[in-house]
Order: C-alpha cells, then sequence, then structure tokens
C-alpha cells in the first residue's frame, strides 16, 4: 500500500491523473527500458555489430509484461543496481540471443533515453491538455467580453474591467506557454546511447551511426554530442512546467477569492452529493479551486530540486540523477492534475453577473476617482485634479458620505463640474476604456497562433 | 503499480526503509485517524456527551483492517471529501452507535491528530536510528583518534589531521540533533480536537475536557488553543530533519570524495554480487555512499515546501495543508533511508590507513609549512615568516623542489633553521596538535549527554 | 550607490531596518573582525603565548574606524583574499606589535567568530522586537476576546469566532517562538579558534585555552570542538527565523484578506498624505501590510540556502561559505522589517466591530447550520441531522431563500424545532463555544511564561 | 555602507561585476524611470493627447542625474509610496509642463517597463559575456581535443577519454543557452503601459496607440495585452538565468575535483601576490574557481523566489512583486560575476598533461576493463565475458595485483586472449572510441549556430 501520496487510492486523484500516473509507473518505466534495449537490438542487427538473428529474436521474445517485478526487486536489492537485475531478467526470456543485449551500452544510456520516451508521451499530454484550456479560456473571455466586474489592486477594488478581460489575461499566457512547449520539444526528445562515458568506445566508430538509428526507431532526436554530464534539458522541461503552473496556481487563487462569501462573484461547479465539511452542513467549499490553486507550490519545489541534478561531477554521478528520479514524475503527475482540473473548472463556473455589478457599487462612486480626477484635470491640471480629488476622496471614505455629494460640496471642484457630468462619470459602465478591445486583440492572437483547436486540428 | 520513486518495488529502498514507508502508508493514515475517532467516542463516553454504552460499542466494533480501501476511494470521488467517506464506512461498521461517532468533531481535528500519531511513531524510530547511528560515531572516532590522514580545505591538502578527528566532528552534531529531538518533541506531539473553528462550539463548555480527555488516550499533549491555523509544529519537525539531513548528506559526500579512485582512504562496505557497472566489470562505485548523500538535496525541498503551510488563510484552508500531506512523508522517508544507510556504511567501514600516510606525503613536506612559519616565526616575526615561507613554498611548488631543499637554501630561513628541526617540523605526526584530545573532550560530552546507548538504556 | 533593494535609500526600509542593516553593514563585519583579533591577542598575552606587551598594543591601538575601507579593498582585489588585507591595515596600526596579531589563528576562526558576534547583537533585538509583539498581541486579544466575527475556512464564512480568539492563537505562536529563540542561543552564540582545520597545531597545548579565553571575553561559548566543518548551528537559526516569519507572513495576509474591500474589518494605521496610488486618488492601500506579508517568501528562500552551506567538504571549502554570507544578513535584515512592521500595523490597527458583525449576518442564518444540525441531532441523531440540515442549507442557498424559513417548513425538521429556539440558535453570539476562555488560556499561559515584558522586564 | 554583500566594497566583486551593479542600481533604476516618463509624454504629445509643446518641455527639462536621492528618499517615507516623491521632484524640474508628466499611467506601467530596459541592458552583456565564453570552450576544445584523461563516474575511474570531450560537452550546453536567450527575447523585452488595470480607461481609444508609440521609442516590444497580473517573462527569464548558471556551477566544481591536491590536473591562473591562507603559506587554493561553483545555489534560489511572483492577485498586488525586486538583481548580477569568471579562468587555465596520463596508469590497466570484456565477448558472449572479467577485476582489485597478471592466469580467459592482444587493449589511447571525433562534430555545429563571434561578428 503506497505511501506517498500521489499513489494513495483515496487521494491519488488530487495530486494527478490516471493516465499521468500511468506514464510514469514503475511498469511503464520498465516497459520504456526494454523498449530502448530491443531497438538497440534491432539498430545493431542492421549493422552488423550483433548478429542480426540475434536482434529479430531480442525483438520477437523481449516481453516486458511477462516480467515478474518481485523477482526482478528482490535481484535488485542482491546486485544493488537498478538495471542489471532487468537485463538478467530480459535475457532469459530471451534465449541464445540474450547475450547480444545491452550490447556497448551502459546504464545511464537505457535509463536516459526510456526517460526521454516517458517525457514523449507526456509532452503530448501536456500540450493536448493545454490546448483544451486554451480553448475553454477562448470561449469565457468571449461570453464575458462585456461582463461588468469590479478591478482589484492590493485586494481594494480600484477601476472597472470586465471578467472577459480578466480570462484574456490567462489566455494570452497560455499561448505563450504552448509557444515555449513546441520550443522546448526538439531539445527535450532527444535520446542518449554513446557508452560508458559518451565516447562510444565499446562500439568503435560504428558507434554514432548505432546510436542514431535505434534513437530514430524510438522517434527521438539524436544529439551533437553525450549528455550523460549535461542535463539542462530536463530542467528546462520544468522551468516550462513551472511557468505553466504558476499561471493555473495564480487562477485557482483567482477563482477562490472571487468566490469567497463577502465577494461571492463565481461559483465552482457543484454536484450532488459534494460534502463541504464533516460538521457544518451549509458548507459549500471552493474544493475543486483549492485543488487547482494547491499544487502550484509542490510542483515549483520538485522543479527547484531538478534544478541541482545539472551539478554532475565528471563524466556522471548517481548523486544528481536521484533528484530527476523523484522530480519528473513529481512534476508531471501534479501538473497534469491541475490542467485538468482547470478546465473541468473553468468549463463549469458559475459566474454571478448581478453580484459582480453589486459589488461595483458598494463603494458608492469612489471607484471612479480617477475618472473624475482626469476629467477634472482637463480644466485644473492633473496633478492639482489628483490632490483635490484625493482629498474628496479621503474625506467621503473617513466620513462614509456619498462621493458625489463631496465633490458637488467642494469649492473648487464644483466650480467646474457639473452634476449631469458627475453622473456620467461615476458610471463604471462608462469607464471600461478598451477591456473589450483587448479581448478582440487576444483571442484574434490566439487563433492565429495555430495553437487553438480548429476544424483541422480538432479538440480532444 | 506506483507512480512516485519512495514506493517502487525495485528503487523504493533507496529511498526510504519499509518501517518508514508503513508508518506513512494509507492504511495506516486510515487506522490512524479510526483511533481518533474512537477515542473521541470514548472520552465523550465518559462524560455523558454521547452515551457511554454508543462510546464503547465504537470501540468494540470499529476496525480499521475490515475497511475495504477501494470502496471507500470510489466514494470519496463522488463525495468530492477525503474523511466523509471513511466515516460512513465505520459508522456501518458501528450499527446504532454509528450514530455517534464524530461528535462535535471536524475533519481537520482527526486529520491533524491522526498525522500527529504517525508523527509518534516517526520520531521514535528517527531518536532510535540517530541514537545508533552515535553510537557508531563514537566508536569509530575512538578507533581511529590516532589515524593519520591530511586535512583539506578547499579540495586541497592543508594540515595533518586524525581520521577519528573528522569523525568526532560529526559525533558532536549529532549529539546536537539529538538534543534537538528532544526539544522539539512535547510541542510537536501535541493533538488537536477542538471542532469547527477550533472554539468546541458544537461541545460547548465540555469541550476543553473532551479535548484533553481524548489525547491523554492517545499519549498525545493537549494545546493551549487550536492549531488548525498555526502549523509551525510541523515547520519545526520538518526544520529538525534539515540539519539531521544536513549532517548526513555532508557525511555520504565527504566519504564519496574520500573513496575517490585518485585518494583511496576508506572503501564502502562490498558484498560479492555487487555490480557498479553493466558494461565496465571493474567499477566498486560508492552506490551506497552516493545513496545517502543524494537525499538531502529531496529532503531539503520538502522541509522548504512545508514551510509555505504555514501560511494558512483564516481559521483555515485546503491549499496550505496540501503541502503537508506531501511533504511530511517525503521528510520521514527519506531520512529513514538515511540514517539506516549511514549506520550500515560507517559500521562495515574500510578504512585505509596505509593510503592515508601514504596521501600526506605525496606533497614532500609542503603540508607542514605552517609549522615551518611558526617556528622559524618565533625568531624573525609570525608575519616575516609567513612572507618567507610563502616564497620557498611558491617556489617549491612551482618547480618540484622538494620543500626542505628550498628552505634550507633560503639564505634568511637557513641561517635560523637547522636540518635536524626541520626533519622533526615536517614529520606530520608531530603536527596534529589537540586532535585527539578533542576526540576524548567530544565522546565524554556524549557520554555524558545521556543520548548514547548504554546498559540502562541498551542499544536496538 | 547600492543594487541591492536592502540598500537602496527610497526602498530599503521595506526591507529592513536602519539598525539591522548597521548590524550587518561592511563597517561592523570589519570591526566585529577586529574585535576578535584584538580578543584574542589579550588571551594569548594572558597566556603568555605572545608577549603580553605586545598584546596591549594591539588593544590599544587597532581601530576600526580609523580603517580605510578603500584601500583594504584595493589590496582584497590584488591578494584575492578576503581577510589578509585587513590583517595587513591593521598590522600597520599596530606598529611593531603588528607581529602578533591574528598569532595561531586562521581566517575562518576570526570570520566565523566575527559572525556570531554579529548574531549575538542580531539575537537580542530580534528577542526585543518579538517580545514587545508578543505584548501587543496579548493587548490586543485582550481588548477583542468577545469582538464577534466571522470565522472563515477555505475562503468561506463557516461558523462565528472573536476576533481576540484570532488573536490569542497568534500569541500562543509568539510564545512558542520566545521559547525556540531561547532555546538556540546557547548553541548558536559559540564561537571558534582553533587553527587552520581546527587541531590548534599552531598553538599546540596552549590551544584550548587560548580560545576558552579568547570566547570569554567575547562573551561567547567555547564549542566541544571546531566547527568550521559543522555549520548547524546558522541552519538552525536560520529555521528558528523561518517560523517566526511564517508567523508573520501569515498575519500579513490575513490583515490583508480582512481590509479587503468587500470584507472591510480592519484597516491599518492610515497617516496624512499617504499615497494609494498615482493615478486612482481614492485608493488606501494596505501598503504596510503587504509590506509584511511580502518578505516571508524572501527569507524562506534565504533560509533554504543556508541549508546548502551544511554541505562543507572536508576540514573547510569556500562553496559552502558563500552562502552564508548572503543570507545571514538577508534572513536578519527582512526578519527586522518584518517583526517591527507587524508592531506598528497592529498597535495602530482599526477594527471595525460594525462591519464584522454586519459581515456575519450576511447569509441570513446558514452560519449557524452546526448549531441546528446538532440541536436538532439530539432528537434525530447526528449524522441523520447533518443529512437533513444539509439538504435545507443547499435549497436556502440555491434559492437565495432565509435558512430559518426553510428550516420551518422542512417536514422532519419543523416537528422537532420551535420557531423560538431557532432564533437563538441562529444568533452568532450564541455559538462562540470557548473562544473567550480560550482568550484567558493564551494570555495566562504567556504570562506565566517569562516571554513577556512586565515590571521586571519592562518592554523597550 | 551597505550591508549586502552584493554591495560591499571588499568583497563585492565576488558576487557581481561592476558594470552589472550599475545597470541595476538605484541610480539607473530612476533613470530608466524617467527615461519612460519622457518617452510617454513625447508620444501623447505627437498624438495630442497632451500638448505638444510640453511634451518638449519635460523631454529638454527632465535629468535624472539632477535629481537629490536622499531628498526623494525623505519624502517617499512620508507618503510610503515608491514612484510618487520621484515624479514629484521630476515635475518640479519641468516647471509648467510637469502637470503632463505621467498622464494616464499607472504606477506598475511605470515600474515595469523601467524593469524592462534594465533587462534590456542585462540581456546584451549577458549574450556578450556567453558568447565570448562559448568562444573560448571552443579554443579550449580544439587544443586538447586529444589530451588524454581518465573518465570518472561515480567519483571513480571509468575509461580513458580526452580533456577536450570534456569541454565539448560544455561548449554543446552553451549553444543550447544562446540559442535560449534569442529565444525569450522578444517575449521578455515587452513594456507594459496601459494604465490602472491595464484596461487604458484613463487615455481612451487614444489608449493602445499612446502605448505603441511610447515602447517603440524604448526600442521594446507592446504586448497583446496587459501583464500587470501577469509576470511568466521575468520568471522566464530566471529559468534560462538557472540553466546558464547550472552550467557555470558544474563547471567550477568540476575544476575543483579536477584541481585538488591529489588529482591535480588542472590549476587555474595564478597570480603572484595571491594569498592562500593567512596561516598555510604553501596553500594555492583554487579560489576563483570556488567563487565560480559557489553563485549558483544563490541564483537557484533567487529564481525560485521570482517564480512565486506569478502568483498575482486580481489586476495587481504589492506582496508578489517585491520578490521581482529582490530576485532580478540577484540574479543578473550573480550571473554576471559567473561569466567573467568562467571565462577568466578558463582562458588561463593551466592544464598538467602529465598528470592526466600518470593518473590514468594508477590503476595498472584495471581502468580497460570494458575493453578486455568486449574482446573477450567476441568468443565467449558479452554476458559471460562480464561474468569473468568482473571476477578477475575484483581479484585483482582486492589482492592489489595487476590487471593484466590475473587475467593470463584465468583458465578460461587465459585460453582466448594473448598477451600481445592484452597490451593492446590495456594501452588507454586506444579506447578513447569517438571523442575526437565528437569534439569536431560539436564545433561543426556552434559554428554553425551563428552564435560564436566571427569576422562579421567580432567578439568583445
Amino acid at each position: 500500500m503506497a505511501s506517498h501520496p500521489i499513489d494513495f487510492l483515496l487521494l491519488g486523484n488530487n495530486f494527478g491523473t490516471p493516465e499521468m500516473r500511468e506514464i510514469w509507473s514503475e511498469k511503464n518505466r520498465l516497459t520504456q527500458q526494454i523498449n530502448v534495449e530491443v531497438a538497440l537490438a534491432l539498430a545493431e542487427g542492421e549493422l552488423g555489430v550483433i548478429p542480426q538473428q540475434a536482434a529479430l529474436s531480442i525483438a520477437e521474445l523481449a516481453d516486458p509484461s511477462q516480467l515478474n517485478i518481485d523477482d526482478i526487486a528482490a535481484s535488485g536489492a542482491q546486485m544493488k543496481h537498478s538495471l542489471m537485475p532487468v537485463l538478467t531478467a530480459l535475457q532469459k526470456q530471451c534465449g541464445d540471443a540474450g547475450e547480444y543485449i545491452h550490447y556497448g551500452a551502459t546504464t545511464q544510456d537505457i535509463v536516459d533515453t526510456a526517460t526521454v520516451l516517458q517525457l514523449a508521451r507526456t509532452m503530448k499530454v501536456i500540450v493536448r491538455d493545454a490546448t483544451a484550456l486554451a480553448d475553454v479560456l477562448k470561449n469565457l473571455a468571449r461570453e464575458h467580453q462585456y461582463t461588468l466586474m469590479a478591478g482589484r489592486t492590493h485586494g481594494m477594488q480600484a477601476l472597472p474591467t470586465t471578467f472577459g478581460f480578466k480570462v484574456a489575461v490567462w489566455l494570452d499566457e497560455f499561448i505563450r506557454h504552448l509557444d515555449r512547449l513546441q520550443a522546448i520539444t526538439p531539445r527535450l526528445l532527444t535520446g542518449n546511447l554513446s557508452g560508458a562515458i559518451s565516447t562510444y568506445a565499446a562500439l568503435g566508430e560504428a558507434g554514432p551511426e548505432v546510436e542514431r538509428r535505434t534513437l530514430a526507431r524510438l522517434n527521438l532526436n539524436t544529439p551533437n554530442i553525450g549528455w550523460q554530464a549535461a542535463r539542462d534539458r530536463f530542467s528546462e522541461y520544468a522551468s516550462t512546467a513551472v511557468l505553466i503552473s504558476g499561471t493555473l496556481g495564480k487562477i485557482g487563487n483567482e477563482l477562490y477569492n472571487l468566490m469567497r462569501t463577502e465577494i461571492n462573484e463565481v461559483e465552482e461547479p457543484f454536484s450532488a452529493g459534494k460534502i463541504g465539511s464533516t460538521t457544518m452542513p451549509h458548507k459549500r467549499n471552493p474544493a475543486a479551486i483549492e485543488g487547482l490553486a494547491s499544487l502550484t507550490a509542490p510542483l515549483l519545489h520538485s522543479a527547484s530540486l531538478i534544478y541541482q541534478s545539472m551539478h554532475v561531477e565528471h563524466e556522471r554521478d548517481a548523486m544528481s540523477w536521484r533528484a530527476e528520479w523523484i522530480a519528473l514524475p513529481e512534476i508531471s503527475i501534479y501538473l497534469s492534475a491541475q490542467l485538468q482540473n482547470a478546465r473541468a473548472i473553468l468549463s463549469g463556473l458559475t459566474v454571478n453577473k448581478a453580484r459582480m455589478l453589486a459589488n461595483l457599487q458598494m463603494q458608492d462612486g469612489l471607484l471612479l476617482s480617477e475618472k473624475v480626477m482626469f476629467e477634472a484635470g482637463k480644466k485644473l491640471g492633473k496633478q492639482t485634479a489628483h490632490h483635490l480629488v484625493y482629498e474628496c476622496a479621503m474625506q467621503a471614505f473617513e466620513n462614509r458620505l456619498s462621493f458625489k455629494t463631496v465633490l458637488l460640496a467642494h469649492p473648487v471642484l464644483a466650480a467646474s463640474i457639473s452634476e449631469e457630468d458627475l453622473d456620467h462619470w461615476l458610471d463604471p459602465a462608462n469607464y471600461i476604456g478598451c477591456a473589450p478591445q483587448k479581448v478582440d486583440d487576444v483571442i484574434r492572437f490566439a487563433e492565429q497562433s495555430g495553437h487553438l483547436s480548429s476544424p483541422e486540428k480538432p479538440a480532444i
């Protein structure tokens, strides 16, 4: 029974999706290692490095699904080695051809290339889910392009905006994230098959071609030079995950705040039977939203850990790579949950427009102080107007008076402001600037980026 | 099949001990939660908060070993709650008395107190293993109190020392760690049973007494006030683990460096059948040592994550505690492996005294430059002597000459140094200062600290 | 002109206090290093290790305030050493006695012990300010022991509580912090004066006594064995700072949320002339509060950095200690600002009781669902009552009905509830449990702890 | 006098270059803020948003070099605002036109865009220095393409390689880093000028064009939508710095290990007058190398801090951006020192070829066990050969026998190995595989990348 929450039956889905857990499962790890060994054997058979017949037998007889993991674990405990027992078991499966397994390779070749195969599947899932989320964001931004709400800075109401504008900022970020994912893919999906210290000593001149063909069979790129001692690619993957998770955590936190009892502008999808509290029957908690928000910190820490694995000594060491074994699954699994949670929450989100409007008006005009300042400033100069309007605003706030009343009673300001103008200025709907236009701009950019789904590139 | 390496069959023991994995297993988590519910019911029965008979029935019928975790997980997915499905299953076990389960408690009460029960077992294991390691360090320091070797600063040989002195530094640290473990225990092993927002509203005046009796049954302390919103205790535990793991990682790194081919002063225990490399038959790698050294970084990152869980909003939120669910098992499990590995390595360590001596002499006297300076300084003044001896040392180094030859050829120094004196000064055995005496000091302190095992407090 | 914000003229006070910046200034660093050299010379003079007269001359002539730091920096650039140019300048100051400076010591002895002297002053300031803050918290908890407000979990209103209760949780944490500060002090304030690799080789048998007397002069403890290679004390200090800063950041974040426009239950001290925004005249931002909240993350990262300095190689290396040079000032300076900001904010905090009450009532009774459940449960059983009351709560919420109306219309519940009882149960003032009593408990504990200021131990 | 080591006179150059400190100095910060205000005024003048004459006056009269920073700091303390006092001082400089300063902008517009201007200069320096370093790496890889040395894994000698191969791995990484720097530049160098909450409300329809023209004047890109609440670009910059610093730290650590007394294969540039130790005259420490290695950890922690600034609340908050103020200078300054140190060290590095060869032979043939296994395996099968050669290697090691002797005495192996063959196999020069060819491959790739300096793109 598992001890890490990622693998808990009751809680595991809070930390990752079943699909991503499968990619990083011990079973798939071994399977991909064997896939690398088979591809290597076939490449070596083609080139006559090992007998062609042996290669074909290996390809035929190797069967990861039949390996007994308990036996392998027991034998690993004796050998104190992580791959040797797998090779021994595999050799047995392959009979006489077994002698030719792992020919000219080193453990790290297999472990690294198999890890990259896991990352290849991971990247597919992440790109798929990030695209789907971008689609949702586009629709949400469009739907609420004109939905008025309070913009807030420092936790305080600042100016009117629209909910669609807020969502468009997120969409713009996701287009950047999809750009980044695309940019790192060729670097990341690069294998490694160059022997003990990457000099191909065991295979001699044939080495580079064995590597090229093996990796081509696995749909991976071939490096300029072995990267056993150069782990920047994994850290670059982690960094990209950090940026995506940063946005997702921010969205989670934003929704959490907008759902507060006192703000109440959104609600996460509610399903009958969902329990908020074991003791307070009325509680409808932002449970899914908190789940979304809560995984950014762990992911950031896993990324920060993997950065330390760049610190390889000499041609390789086993201290730095332990960090990769821990952090790559963690990052991928946490991110999978965040992407799917965000999509579920945002596509089922209840947006409480009436409450958004009501909140906009709770400060009785103060929110529009900037507008008043700018209009008054046209006659009085902006800095002067800032000064006078600041006085009125402070007075209204301190004495809980209507901002309009205070302004109209001000000796200087009253002289240059009509009540009719003031009513117009104090209407939030008249002061959202280019918010809706920016929503258009972002959506247009997103559509032209090629990253959203389209008839030619249908959504999942 | 697990996806986090902690739970891997083949690799899991690199990351933790089976004993510690069991403490943090999902199964034990539920078991401890139920233990808390039972203790609560019994305390409430005693006080008449619930019918005494119901309490006794709960204590008799509750049986964590019979819970079907798959069913609970399925029901959790529907309720979107982590404890409610457990309560429902438990209620069913307890028949009519089930109505009285979890009376006046909130989820967090149970989750927190059960976690502290897991920590209570964890602390026992850590103290036990840290004590055992301190015993090993004491014996090693004693054994090598006079074993000459090169002290090194900046990676360069500096002055002679003894291996026992190096180990005594570690022993001194471990005594401090055992002090710290002792100091945090009463704070850490404090439960929490005060209801929805820690005001005991549901239980009214009886609340504090219910809490006190429940926690006393569980051998836990009672807090001054509920700590649902004050998580410093878990971070303090993490910090203590950081310090211990820092020492262990340092020891691992030290042994790794001392085992380098070119230094070769120690070797980790070797067992027949251990494989260093799948391709290089001669390799005898410091595999266990690297394992020891490699877990400090992950542990530090988990600690750093848990610190963020101190940032609770209002009376509680579910974003911060996710960090605890992840980090507490990680920290405890990584530390368990480090403690046991360190003990195994150090109690079976091969110390290559001959090589230590040979290494001491590889610089042909340069290592003793400080001694020469001090002796020459007695006549010439220390700063002056530093200047002259520095010149000679640089000359010997640059021209690969014997230090002695250069010194005796120096116009000023030669005048105040006899060859006989010089031979004495250049013998490393004459320049270890108080190293052996300090070994005695530390061992005496350790023995008086009460932390080592003794006839009254036998080793495990 | 400075490049790190800690040293900015315009912004520096956001990141630290002038007092703490002075402690960690380059000038004070050199001053403390010279203080160590002087104490060493005096101890050595007493013991006849150097001529007594030379020692007295050094004590008389050494004058840190007259050192020309620009010259020292220039000479440091040539020597590529951080202490040697200081020693050279000091030697010049001391004339003939200068030869006897730094006798038998190594750079690290001086750097480490001087750092501990900086930490000694730092600890005084931290304990003083943490005590002063605890005093403020005690008074605030007492003042608002009965001030009703909504308790919130998951960002949603949960149950009534009092503001004093919330503050008492913080006070309880600070008493623990003061305990911790006390506990680490003797370990932390331990110097180091044992020569090149801590074996006292240069001083021989006199070494330990030279160290003991030197450190006694500086009011520092003497270690069992040199700690050049055992840096756990600095990390322990960092960990304690992490816990304190964690509480302070949490308080900042709490106040930030309570000051939100839509909650508006507290306001930070406002002074005329304070500008919220260069463009929005009405803005009264929680600027001080945000400042308080924002320094926890940087401090945590500095602490996490210093943990890596525990990873010393051999007898010493210069890679790990760079982390200390960076992190010790950062931690101390950030913490100084947080402590003083917290005290200023909390002692001038506006608590808006009317709004607290109004917020409590905004859900029209739903907040008391637990109370209704418990009362109804007395007849119906708790789990059954939870089920029925949950139905009513969801119905009231979905249809924006009064909770009372829905309850009284429920076929089963209505039968066992009278309207009069219900009115009583739905009054928040009747459901704060033991909140005020717990405030008493914590204050009593705090007073007995000896950590608060008192007639015998007056506040600053 | 400064309190952060970055700003120390004596130590500052260990942490950054004077050039980079100047970019991030408080003075340059204000200067760039004023540059933004001037560009804004000019754009607004062109578009008639403010009087053209006022714009010209502002451009003429604004003079950052004449601002009195002490006055500004004093006024900032009263206003509790970071930009307002600068604006006030600037307004005074500009006379009547001063009213039109900062028209329609918010503080964050100016602060953000000025920061991006600092980053623009930073990026130039980093690209310049990374290019110069890549040039050095290319030359070093070419020079030592055939310089034989031991490859090491797990700290133990593994197989022969060449020093040029090791350097080529670093060069390959730096070409990737230069690719990354190029890729992030357009995203990073994007300004922000869209008003209080990025809706351009104050400027209305003219807003986007004012922004476009202002940013064009500053050579910055215009965003699709304001990024006050979307800080991924700064974190992406930090991530790229992490990767570069990761490589630099690894190089530093590698050189540190190769310079160890017992390995002694390289030495950092030495200059007369450099002091290794205040007490041990013979010490020639890897001081510059340790400096290089030691800055990766601080940089990683600063990056990890800035990631948290992605967590913006609502349209903006002041908690998250504090992390940027701290971390952007830290990252840029630490990286500047690492790049320049690495270049200085590597271009003056002493490579001790004779010692490299001697180290290769210290294991008396064991190093070539893989070669023997492969050759023997041609007759016996590889796994069988691994088994037999492993036995011989362990026997040679345990009994300190010559590997050759043991092999020739082995009943099975001796039958299929001639002494002549064995001598050939045990010569390290015959077993470096494709190492030199890979050096060629990487250099060719680097030259074609366009990233190195060339006649068209001369080195600095």
